[in-house]
């Protein structure tokens, strides 16, 4: 594997992580990116902590050999156990759950918030934490609804974004926030944004979706990176995996539409 | 971990090859087991190949520091990976692939078989090969219906036994069988034996569904194995997995239920 200089690597457990990339592509079109999926041991979302921790020690190893300026943790799960990182070997590192947290506060006026997420994310509650803590610093409360969604991963992976069977399952996991009286609620996992439209017919027009990709993009257009300058050459936007998937290339048609991209390479790690 | 004299070794991918441990602890009621579930890399039934060979050797490597007479691989995308393999190291290895096959071929009339089972376990058709190599072995015919079903695994380990999602994802995948006379159904995959009864329904009482743990047992019963004598101390079930999981304690306790097995000890492989 060659290196792919000066790159945003973007991680994740798998697929979905490519929402994500689909937004960082989008919202910094002069940027190059490396992807890198861990396929061969998806998901990590039932997986504990200890597992999914080691996992990513390994994956973040094998990118510390490329060229890269930051490393994107996409992957809620993984996100979940390496929170309290900033840094990884001088690499500015960003998880995806303080810019989604942050961005549902804001966009939170009753500050009654859910989230949804994977086994593991809504065990590991660092949504709930981050936004409880969010809400002590400013002397305020928060309600948090968290509910775990396991089938919604397999459902995207089957390719049921539009169907009856989907929908009746996220009316299984989300009706209940209707009671509830929640205006915000996060898609706590990457797959989730393929059924923001499914998920937004359950919820009502009412309640804002946050989306991990986009919360991300607001984050970095903060952060002190150093940019391509505009007359740079065309970007590159690369895809790795741990295992070949046959999935991983339809949905990667799916999620990247419109942007330009090489075929998936497979690396051993 | 301590060496379990003599057991006979269940390996599989996670949670559902204890369907295939319940059958032969019930079979066998004499025999010590060990099982082992990689639960640190499940699931299997979306991998590739390569990779589930990899984690297959690697398990196997680890149950040979035990005292074993046999080992069965429970999980059919491992199965599928190691067919033609009969011994390992001197011990006798069993895949749950050719007993499934032979069971169907048994049971059939009119040798119009279906199978379900996972994306890897379908692709890799070893359930198909071995039924027309047993049909061409006799000059028959034999017309095999594959279909993969990758949403059952996680209805189970959601815990939706029976359930109207799980009736309509059931109905999705298997209601064209009705049209295709076709007279048994294998269970090409570990779970599914939870979703018996909700199956059945689908498929119709005419069609016989066969399970690879009854599969196995039968397999077993004409094996040249060491049988514990009658007078021997009471056996012993030890459960094993890679990776803690608060779904595998649940589904043992109703999976196993009515048998006497330990708590699960995690392993590092």
């Amino acid at each position: 594997v060659s290196a792919a200089e000066d790159a945003i690597a973007v991680f994740d457990s798998g697929i979905g992580g490519l929402t994500v990339l689909s937004s960082l592509a989008r919202g910094f079109p002069q940027e190059n990116f490396v992807y890198l999926g861990d396929t061969a041991r998806l998901p990590y979302g039932d997986k504990s902590p200890a597992t999914i921790l080691k996992y990513v020690q390994q994956n973040v190893r094998f990118l510390k050999t490329l060229s890269l300026k930051a490393v994107i943790i996409a992957c809620n799960s993984a996100s979940s156990v390496v929170l309290e990182q900033t840094r990884l070997d001088g690499l500015p590192l960003f998880n995806v759950i303080e810019p989604g947290a942050a961005l549902a506060w804001q966009s939170s006026t009753n500050k009654r918030i859910a989230v949804m997420g994977t086994q593991a994310t809504i065990r590991q509650g660092a949504y709930t934490t981050k936004l409880k803590a969010q809400a002590a610093a400013l002397g305020q409360d928060v309600h948090v609804e968290a509910i775990a969604c396991p089938l919604l991963v397999p459902l995207v992976e089957q390719g049921w974004f539009e169907d009856p069977i989907t929908n009746l399952v996220l009316y299984r996991y989300l009706h209940s926030l209707r009671q509830l009286d929640i205006d915000t609620l996060i898609m706590g996992c990457t797959h989730y944004p393929l059924l923001k439209a499914a998920i937004g017919r359950v919820v009502g027009a009412g309640v804002t979706l946050v989306h991990s990709g986009e919360a991300m993009v607001r984050t970095l257009k903060n952060a002190d990176l150093a940019w391509r300058p505009p007359a740079s050459p065309p970007r590159r936007l690369r895809l790795l995996t741990t295992d070949l998937s046959p999935q991983f290339h339809k949905l990667a048609q799916h999620i990247l539409h419109g942007l330009e991209f090489g075929g998936a390479e497979c690396v051993e790690i």
